[in-house]
């Protein structure tokens, strides 16, 4: 069931995977079944069946005839597969609203993700606590991330800080971003990136109100 | 330019266009540029120059050889073909941490979207304001959506209530919910719903943090 030593999966693959969780986890539509079948998967995420099955047989998960997939095989396959298992620690940089908000989001635990400190620049928040954790100055990344032994950084900075910041950040041996700042950043090959542009989906909605 | 009778643009379609539009803007890598090719709006967003071709082809923007694409021109076109042009209104359901990262959010002002309510069910914070808005009760969305002409709500209450709240805005006369809590909604076929599932971003990162 492990993928380690296959090509890495594509990233509309592990977005895909991830849907998938969402839905069979017991919070899902289908909390007490022992199987579900990819028709059932496509059509409550609006997705075609073979689509389904095809992403499955990546991680190693085949299912039954007339009988569909085990759920349980399903969570723990793309748990193992997409690196759910495990803490990871992150800090925050920018402790305003949507810092705190994603700090708050209960959603990310689920996924083994767990806040360990916030960075603002502003001086009258330095010393304070956010969702549970203390608010740091932004000089003190390198010490921060090195005691907490933090490996991924969410970015909720203004854009203009937003490259100075990841700078920080990589030197201090932080391995990938998720930046929700307005403003594309630059970081070497082996630190991963993901710009989330909210706004994107603003767009569809404004599409079918102008229809 | 318009789009007005043929077949609808694709969500894809339109999430890429919302993405060229962002980096076609004054504040993108060309500012200054009065003509910009496919091959550089690709390389900068890691993306297939065909494929930016084809989709500026359907909106009914070509580029002349060995000049590119007038940006004014792909802006102008992506502006009316989406639908930002003119002011949209919207509700923020949901007076917390994220309703008010989301109404703070600069830049949806480029949008055209303006909030204009808030509705909480804590009643402590009904009667306050909230990034310049009044926080209302929900009791009060049939009268509230219907004086301010709102035709878009934003959804960032928590799982339980967002169906509930979905009906009652949907009753209210909403046309299209932006949905970040975190629970699918349904709603009538002419009601269009994006659901944001702002975890689908992490799961790529920590498939990176584990190889």
């Amino acid at each position: 069931m492990s993928t380690t030593g296959s090509s890495p999966l594509k990233r509309a693959v592990l977005e895909r995977l991830a849907r998938y969780y969402m839905c069979l986890r017991d919070t899902g539509p289908w909390p007490d079944a022992e199987f579900v079948s990819s028709a059932q998967i496509a059509g409550h995420l609006d997705m075609n069946a073979t689509q389904v099955r095809k992403d499955l047989a990546l991680i190693g998960v085949r299912g039954r005839p007339h009988v569909g997939f085990s759920r349980g095989e399903m969570l723990a396959a793309i748990r193992s597969a997409v690196g759910l298992n495990g803490e990871r620690r992150a800090v925050v940089v920018g402790a305003g609203r949507l810092g705190g908000a994603i700090a708050e989001y209960s959603g990310f635990r689920e996924y083994g993700l767990r806040i360990v400190a916030f960075f603002d620049s502003d001086a009258g928040k330095v010393g304070s606590t956010m969702a549970g954790c203390q608010v740091h100055a932004v000089a003190d990344i390198p010490r921060v991330v090195r005691e907490t032994s933090a490996d991924l950084a969410i970015l909720t900075c203004p854009a203009e800080a937003a490259q100075p910041c990841a700078n920080a950040l990589v030197a201090a041996g932080i391995r990938a971003i998720w930046n929700f700042a307005p403003a594309a950043i630059a970081v070497p090959p082996a630190v991963a990136v993901r710009n989330e542009h909210i706004s994107l989906g603003l767009a569809e909605l404004l599409y079918h109100l102008r229809r």
